[in-house]
């Protein structure tokens, strides 16, 4: 990897399964750490028998785990565990996303690991953390996005519980272990010591809450789901047109002032009931029927010009479709293409994080096959084995 | 703030206002960076002016301002613009997150910093980013999950359109900006210089889409709202029970054996509408229906208790207080006492990066007052002013 990336240099020794672990080092490794895949050598990591397939090979798994190389080791013998050794012995950082308590069981628990390799930063990803009464819970996605509460705010009032439509609770929980590993590297810079990063997906539901734990605290009472709407910002939602949704997001009392006249709607800014921004949510219910009432007249392209115009911040709710074919896209290289296994072609989402000086291109190695990386890595330890019976 | 902390002894510079930008240094603060905010001498960050009030004080502003210092300069005026200049000399980073191109035309655009400040990092949040067609629109929360797509596939079918009841767009886009900053901070170790960071709260909407663009790509249709279901596990959802929502992720055959089991519904595992993931996918609503019927004989507590003993993935549809009330949360640290900048005590959400060596008190020093560092700040630089005339 090229020298100009922030992680050039960096090995990260990978254990992780599915999703949270992944999604963390795939971001390492757009950042351009190396990341070699330790997987079971029985069907490797579980995500690549996930749908959607290619030919056979799984697309969610190769969206997920490009640029990465893949050994096969059995961590219970004896001679891949020497294999095993010789990686951590050369990486900066072991990632692992276990049930807590399972790598100390295979002896590469944090005590033994630093008494070893005291170099080493250890990232632990897990459902509840390593620690407290709930760290042996088992976790998926849909339990930490309901047992956090984003589920309690999410939704329509009175309607059935809704999931964010990703997984979020997978997601998040790998950017917060992105960031406690660099945190740990920076410390590592200065000390020469490795720490145990432990980020648990359901401490990170409840780190994103925002400002919902401060209005239960102030108020005493749970908030609940709102729609498209904002707890204190009106109006900031979306609303239907002749055609289709879009949002409009006017959280002040000039913005509020310019969607009035856009809309022709000019008694809505001297009606003393939408006055202030926090008039206009105590009466969110008759400004939204008034604005939806207009809005309806006609289809959201014409709404979407006149608002741009008028500087009031709008834009459609796109469909992935939709949101991937705009200009913008690949003027920010924010979807690449990359290949799985087997060489089939397939584009997934870019990297986010865009660095003066650090390439960003819009082609990325493939996911690795399992076990693909086997000889070059055994010969790089001067482990090579002999050639097939 | 200690030495064990992995930023001890850098400084951030923060013009960020309301949400992504602080919410980025907060979690620089709590990493051990000291940040000092430097705010417009009129009102400050707009985020103090935010619902809800304690005692005429902004409980939002001090819950993702914690930690921080505060010094109000104009940034026009000849005099304070020495004071930024002298601190932009100690700084290792500045983060701003005005519309693209505002701070350049204050004179402090990347090239003309980078000149004369270059070890600095500049970390530029925006919405759009500060390239591309779409760079100079103004962009909000509710904006970006609209365009960005997630809107598109959070709620349930047929209904108007749902917002991921957390800024969302904003939090993920601070999470992003933390850890280009951090890798910036690891490349600046190597190379001596600094770099710009530009972070797009739209670009990290579709990064965080996982994989629905997967199975955009390999089918060619867009993906929908699921209510609380994942796309291709099942069960992964909320069901009712007679008196709360619960969600079950029985995700492989072996879990849904013990989940038929556990419900006294023995004859689904014989099922063959039922035998594989694949075909419980394909059959979700007849699952869903024989599963949820069950589940509504009795209450929620009964069925949790019933599943964790037959470990089965499973909890409760948590509303805020009962997510805050469990006994997890103390034993991790994850709600933490903080104080507006008049002293009345604020809880909030801890932080989720715990690494071993590093403090993580239950205790934070609180959100500062507007210009409330102001004497400190000045005297350190040698700057002091002189008494009131």
């Amino acid at each position: 990897m090229d020298r100009a990336s922030p992680l050039a240099g960096m090995t990260v020794l990978d254990l992780t399964r599915v999703l949270a672990g992944p999604y963390a080092t795939m971001l390492l490794a757009d950042l351009g750490a190396r990341v070699i895949k330790v997987e079971v050598p029985e069907g490797g990591d579980d995500a690549r028998a996930f749908p959607p397939f290619v030919a056979g090979e799984s697309a969610y798994f190769a969206s997920i785990n490009r640029g990465k190389e893949s050994i096969a080791l059995d961590l219970r013998a004896p001679a891949d565990r020497a294999v095993f050794e010789a990686l951590l012995g050369r990486a900066d950082v072991l990632a692992e996303n276990f049930r807590p308590g399972a790598l100390a069981r295979l002896g590469y628990g944090w005590e033994a690991l630093h008494a070893r390799y005291p170099r080493l930063i250890l990232a632990s990803t897990s459902g509840f953390g390593q620690t407290g009464p709930e760290a042996a819970r088992p976790a998926y996605d849909v339990i930490v996005q309901a047992m956090g509460g984003i589920m309690s705010v999410t939704g329509h009032p009175g309607q059935p519980p809704v999931r964010v439509g990703t997984s979020l609770g997978d997601i998040v929980a790998g950017l917060f272990t992105v960031i406690g590993i660099e945190a740990a590297l920076i410390k590592r810079a200065r000390t020469g010591l490795g720490a145990h990063v432990d980020v648990a997906m359901f401490d990170c539901q409840l780190a994103i809450l925002e400002n919902a734990i401060a209005r239960l605290m102030v108020s005493g009472e749970d908030p609940g789901p709102l729609g498209s709407r904002h707890p204190s910002i009106t109006p900031f939602q979306a609303f239907m047109t002749a055609d289709a949704p879009i949002v409009v997001a006017a959280g002040n009392d000039s913005l509020f002032r310019s969607l009035a006249e856009a809309l022709g709607l000019d008694g809505l800014a001297g009606d003393d009931r939408f006055a202030t921004n926090a008039a206009r949510t105590q009466n969110q219910a008759a400004l939204e029927a008034l604005v939806e009432a207009r809005l309806k007249t006609a289809p959201a392209a014409h709404w979407l010009q006149l608002l741009g115009e008028a500087g009031v911040p709008a834009g459609p709710v796109n469909r992935l479709s939709q949101a991937l074919a705009m200009a913008q896209v690949p003027a920010r290289t924010m979807l690449v293409e990359t290949a799985l296994a087997n060489g089939q072609p397939l584009k997934v989402a870019g990297n986010p994080v865009k660095i003066s000086g650090v390439p960003d291109p819009a082609t990325r190695p493939p996911a690795p096959a399992l076990d693909g990386d086997r000889g070059r890595i055994l010969n790089e330890l001067g482990m090579a084995e002999e050639g097939p019976a």
